[in-house]
Formats: structure tokens, sequence, C-alpha cells
């Protein structure tokens, strides 16, 4: 018996709206089709949210029920509010996933939980990309060959300003020249976060087959676990260490 | 020849004054042992700062110039203000180094750069620290031996809500059963950041020897090298690559 | 539906045979107590495997159909052949979970796929162990309090020889100042390894609860998934890069 | 005053005597390129070593005296004794800096140390290749410009079968489509272990100054600090621990 992951997919939804060419590629907007996308596996419960939504979208009720939040915001990343994103960040800590995808690597969620500016090199030029699959044993690498290869991307390049990952899992090339460590993952108390690179609002990334087992295969890494919370602050010995003087010569006794 | 490294050595510098046990104990203060300690470097330009002093002593011109950070804090990290303490994120991000010291692990610049909340357990009880070095070939512990001992120290136990440390260079026992990663190294942007446990203010912690070599290792590990500053942001293709067709199959080329 | 693992449980099985204090807490052998305790779980299909079997057990058809291979030697690692080892090493390399347990951590497949000698220091004093969960959100972490306790335990301590571990799950804790890195992950081509380290042959450790949850959780995080094995060796370009002249200035192209 | 590095350059000297056109890139073998690059560096003591000397050269005394050991090798991996390699292997262990370049991936002390099989994929087609700093704040990284451009190279690409690295510097982008890890870091024992992939023995790739930076850089970082040997094996109580009854409730007491 499978467990449900409650997934809430985010998106500032506003290329979408604003520009014809984009709005073609996601007449309902990248949210919409993340949702359609990941709503094939029977055991997640989708929902989604948006800038423009009282408190974006992202109440205390929500992120209190969300397993694993997926994040798309590219323009409006000043528009989230300090508040929303702190919350986001509390969320994770707490044990929600969070999975930032494409510009979304400068979301102020993913900013607060890497310390770092997150920027990178980039270029919009129609590049070529592959993906190549550096450790094809972890999880989210499941079912996929050894590399996929997206036709035309928005190009991205190293230096990634983020904490070293805790795993590297994908390595993107461009056609352009640059290289990408596209698919990293991290440990953030008692959450875990997975960045992945694809997804430029000009192309239609999100429809592909490769795409929605990699970001099927996060939902469940990134879905918290039964872990128990660790006591902190001020924490009594746990057992009766005699008195101060185990574990101390002779000498050291007779100073205490 | 050796390059010069400065120094700058931050404390709160409360209890010394308000405590007359612990002024017994540093009585020009945590920083003033500290400075004395690392002084004993030839290589080492040595300046002091207090969070009584305008903009916490931490001003632009101190923060240009210094290349390691070492930060005391403790009952006072909310009186920091939250500008000092991002300029002091930036600076790390920067380059510099940090070296934050025991409670160190809750001032707001540490927090910022960890993105976690950075507690642990604790209790004030007397008990003897072993602190066992596990990476012996580590620069942080050259010259050290295998383990060293603080008769007394305050107890801190995991989990410590710290990412993932890129190098545990240090983990200590303690008499009343905890352990702890005490030493711990962590790659900000450009910046490096060592946390390291010891230094309760009720004990003579920073007069010792084997302290004193410790704190020097770190210094010269975490002070920034000769390194490029990578470009970020919107960058053009290095090169001329052929033209949309390079990379292309004969099929994606019909379609572009 | 639960994809079911197959986990051959091996033993050098001496101490059982030879010693008469040994026996009565392992009448059935250390391998015949993990057998029992992990044969709980519905989706595990258990074997076991001996030193003084054939091949010691491990035979080419025994190794093809583990998913996951648990290992406890001590005395005799010795008397495993360097061609049964090499066999196991590459049947890690190409897929199989390998958890091997206490004093497994000296056997010749831990070694070769380690690299390294693997030692540490150790003493048989009775001492109680606590083991700290210092990654809680880590799958083989799942469903355990914030530590466990081991009444006694034989005592390993750090410096632990061991390559960086790519995850430290577990720190030990005993009575007489030791610390050890007692839960520690690595990847090896397409396997997995966890090496756990409690189960002294004296003690009944192997009956626990707690320590059945671990190795369950250890042997689902071990399974090999459905990945692609990676072409290895000569390979030609995928693509037509246009030609020679392809991402090459002017200046380039004239001296090719 | 700097401490003095004794560096040995190892090389199987094959191509450079069977094949006129490679003699005629390196018409004093590889190892006498690297010697005349790295002799430029006053601190460094060079000594070269080749396959065909006695005991490939790397005689007891040799290896007690190097301080690092560079190693390139390619179509005769199989002609190094396996005693020298186990050799070169425990030197490491216990100290000695390492340094296999480019096909050295496959030499036998580098697939002891690493325990996996250490292929990737390649192809010799002079494909321009890029190599991007990751990490630009590493030592072996220190005075690099953001990437460095060899004009034609050999292509390796991933899945590089190795154990994640410790720290992963450089990512090299080739012009046919394929990436690779070129510049990662491990620790093995008290040694540490730096592979750089360029260096095809057709191109004229080490009498540059760029890759001259990097191996001189990689040398300083690699050479053996002043490190204590951990005590490995039986050992005793550090400290009375009162006695069997410290750290143990009423109830456990009353076992023992």
């Amino acid at each position: 018996m499978q467990r449900t992951i409650r997934v809430t997919i985010w998106n500032e939804f506003f290329h979408e709206q604003h520009k014809e060419s984009i709005r073609k590629v996601y007449p309902e907007g990248i949210h919409g089709a993340l949702a359609k996308m990941l709503g094939k596996n029977e055991d997640f419960v989708i929902r989604t949210a948006t800038l423009e939504m009282p408190e974006h979208g992202l109440t205390d009720e929500v992120l209190e029920n969300t397993d694993v939040l997926i994040w798309w915001g590219h323009r409006r990343h000043a528009d989230v509010s300090d508040e929303v994103a702190e919350k986001v960040k509390n969320r994770v800590l707490d044990g929600m996933g969070f999975i930032p995808l494409h510009s979304g690597h400068l979301c102020k969620p993913f900013k607060l939980l890497m310390g770092t500016i997150c920027r990178s090199k980039w270029r919009e030029n129609d590049e070529k990309e592959r993906i190549w699959v550096v450790e094809p044993s972890h999880p989210i690498a499941e079912g996929l060959p050894e590399y996929i290869e997206l036709p035309a991307e928005e190009t991205y390049g190293e230096r990634f300003e983020v904490p070293t990952p805790d795993e590297v899992v994908f390595i993107s090339w461009f056609a352009g020249g640059e290289v990408f460590r596209s698919g990293c993952c991290w440990k953030r108390g008692l959450g875990k976060v997975f960045y992945f690179r694809p997804g430029h609002e000009e192309y239609p990334t999100y429809y592909r087959d490769d795409i929605s087992l990699i970001l099927t295969n996060a939902v469940r890494w990134a879905a918290p676990r039964n872990f128990t919370r660790p006591t902190l602050g001020h924490y009594e010995a746990l057992e009766t260490v005699a008195d101060k003087f185990a574990g101390r010569s002779e000498a050291e006794r007779k100073h205490l």
C-alpha cells in the first residue's frame, strides 16, 4: 500500500498571461502542464498555487498540507512576499520537500535555504541541451536512459553559485560551450531540496515523458519520511554519569 | 614569502563585562584572549571589534580589509543589526573566511549562510569533552594529536541542525552521553566557513595551545586565495557554434 | 505493488560453533538470527550462506540472484577466497547492495570496495553504546527515535580508516570515551554500500527491534533500482558536430 | 620558509618510443615534459621513473622519499606489477599524494584506491575541450581564469565510474556532446588523490602554462602535511570510567 504524496505546484504565472507566444506553449499555465503531468501518478494529490492568489496561494493551511512543493518563477521573484518566502523555508526545514525548477534557482525561498546568491550564466539562443546522468543509481535517475536531449533550451552555465550539492545527479552539456550541474540535491533541516534546471517558458519542456519521469522520481525522493524531530535546546544528561568524578583522573578530581 | 592574513576577531563582549566570574577568566574579553593567541603568528594582522562599537565595529572599510572573520556571540545575537549580518554574509560570499565559535552557531550571519536554524542540544554541566580528529590529513588538523581533551566544557549534542558539512574534521565526545560534529567546513560562494565548537565563556579554553593551533590552522585554511570571480548573468556564447545547425541532425535542422 | 527484494545473509559462522557462550546467544548462528529478523518483511526473500559452504555459498548463481548482501565476519576474513571476494565486489559495482556489519568492516570485499585499510580502534569492555541519528531525514533512519542505546557492546573508536562517506547517518558514543561513525553510506559503481557498526557476537544485538528496523531500512535503501548501465569504452559522437570546424574560431580552423 | 615537496613523475614511456608522431610531441617523454614544467617551482624536487626501470623505478626507497606521485599510463597498465601497484596504494594510504593524469584513470593503483572500474566513454576526434572551474575557491583552481580551453583533445564522457568525489573542481565540455568531471579530489587513508583529465599523448597539452599552474597547485594540495597517525587496533580506555557502573541506570547496574 503506497502512501499518498501531497504535491503543491507553484507558478508565478506571468509570462503565460502576458505573452501570446508563451500562452500558446502553456495555455493552462506551466502549473497546469505540470499538474497534468504529475497527476498521472495515482499516489500524488496535486494542488496548484500562483503569485496573484492571496498569500500567493501558500497559506499556512496549504503549506502544512504539502509534502512536496514545486516552484516555477522567473520575472517576478521580487513580488513574492518575504513573509511567505520565510514560511516556505521553515516548512522545508520542518520536512517538506522543495523542487525549484529552472529560473526558480533565483526565487526567495531557494536563496534563503542555500545561503548564497544562486546565480549562473545564461543566454537564450535555442541551443541543444544534453543532460547526462552522472549518478545512475540515484533514485531520481530511476528508469532514465544515460542521457536525455532537449532540442532547444535556454542555456545556463557554470559557475552555479550554490553550496556544494550533497549529490549531483545530472550535468548538462550545451551546444554553445557551457556545462551545468542540472540536477542537484541538498538536505536542509528535515527537508530535502532538488533543483532541476530545464523548463524555459518558451519551450514545451514540461510535456516530455522523460522530464515527467524525472519530476515524478524527484517528488518521491523529496517527500518527507516518518522521521523523529530531534530535541533541540536545553537537554538534561540522559543518565547519571555517576557524578562529576566519572571519567576523570585523580588529579582532575582534586580540582573539582 | 608568506602572504599576510588580515584577521578580524568579533566578540559580543557582554558576559565579560556583566559577570565577575567570567571577567576573571577573560579580563581582556574573549576577543582580547583570541587576539593575543592568534597574534603570535607573524603573518596575521589582528583587529578586534565588538557589539557596542558603531556598526558593531564591522564597517564596510573593516569588512573589505578582512580576510578572515572570527565570531564569538551568545546572549546578544538579536542585537546584531540585520544590515551588518547581511553585509557579513555578502563578504563571505565574496571570499572572506568566516569562523564562528561555540555559541556563534546561532549568530545571524552563520544562520543566513547555512539556511537552517543551526540549533543543537546543550547543557552546562562541567562535563569532560574529548575532541577526536576524524580527518587527520585535513589542513585544520595539522600538527594535532589524535584527540584533544577539555577537562570541563559546556555540552553540545546532536542533532546539530546544519546542512551536511563539506568536511567534518572533529567529532566530540561528552561525558554525559552526547556526540557533536565539532569542526565543520562549508564553502559558500567564494568564501569558506569553519565552525568550531569549544569555548564556553566560563572556561579558559581560549588560552590552550591546542585550541590555538586549531584556530591558526583554520585561519590559514579559510583565508581567500587568488581566485577568479566567475561571470554571472547574461553571457554570449564564447564561440561561433557555426550556426544553429551545429550539433543537430538533418531532421532537426529542418525545424529551425 | 511492492517489488520483492532478494536478500542474502552471509556469516562466517565460526564463533557460534566454537564457543559455548556465543552459541547460547546465537544458537542458530548470527545468520539465523538475522534471517528470522529480516524475514518478517513480506517483500524480502531471504537466503543464508556461510564460509564452509562450497564457494562460501556465494556461487555465481546466488550472487546474480541477490539484490542485497549482508555480511558478518570476524575471525576468518582471511579464509574467504580472493576469487569470491572479487566476485562480490564486482556484483556490487554492477548494482547489488552490500551491508557489512560490525567486524565485517575488515572483510575482503569491503576493503576492496573502499580502497583503504578500514581499521579502527576497538576494545571489549562491556561499555554502553549510544547511537545518535545525525541525519533524521535519511531513509535508513526512518521510524527511529533520535538515539538508540545498547547496554553493552564492543567499543569501536575513530579514526575509522575509510573514505569520507557519502552520508553519515549515525554517530556512536561509547562510555569509555570514544566516538564512531556507525552508519555510513557509499556509492560504488552502480551499487550502494551501508556499513553498520553494532553486533558483537557476545551480545544479543541482532534480536532488538530497533536494530531490525535499521537493517530493514538499509536493505530497502541499498536494493538496486531500475537503472541504465552506462556505455563505457569507445563511443562515437552522438551527432554530427558539423565537422571539425564547429565551435572553432577562424584562426583555429586554419590549423586543422 | 617553504617546505620542499619531493615529486616523482611516473610515465609508462611507451608511445613516445614507438610512434614517431608522438615522439615529436614529447621528444623527452611525457615525464620529461612534466619534469621540466614542474621543475620551475623552486620548492619542488623532481624525480622521474618509467615502466622499464627495475621495479618500474618505484623502489621502496623512492616511494618512501616521494611526497607526491604523478602517474601517466595508457597502453601498458597491465604490465605494471601487482606488487608495485599495491605498494603505491599503501604509500598513498600512508600519506603520499597521488595525481593520475588522463588515461591514468585506468592504472592499477588508482583502481585499487577507488574500488571501482574507473572507466568512461572516450573517442579520439580532435575535439575542442573547454574545462570549467566549478569551485573557484579551491586551492587547485588558484590563479586560473574561469575556464581554460584546449583546442583539440581526446574526448572523455560521463558516466565516469568512480566513487563520488569529495570535491569536483573542474567539469569539461567537449565539442562532440560530452561532459566530464575532469578534476576530482578524494581522500584515501592519510593521502590525497587528484585525478586530472587532460593530456592525450598526441597533443602538446603538457607544455601549456595553464596546465602547469593546475598541476603545480595540485602538487601543493596533495603534499602530505604534518599529521598524526591514528592508533589503530586494540585500545585501552583512556580513562577510568569509574567502573562498569558509570553511565548506567540502577536497573542496568543490577544486571552487570
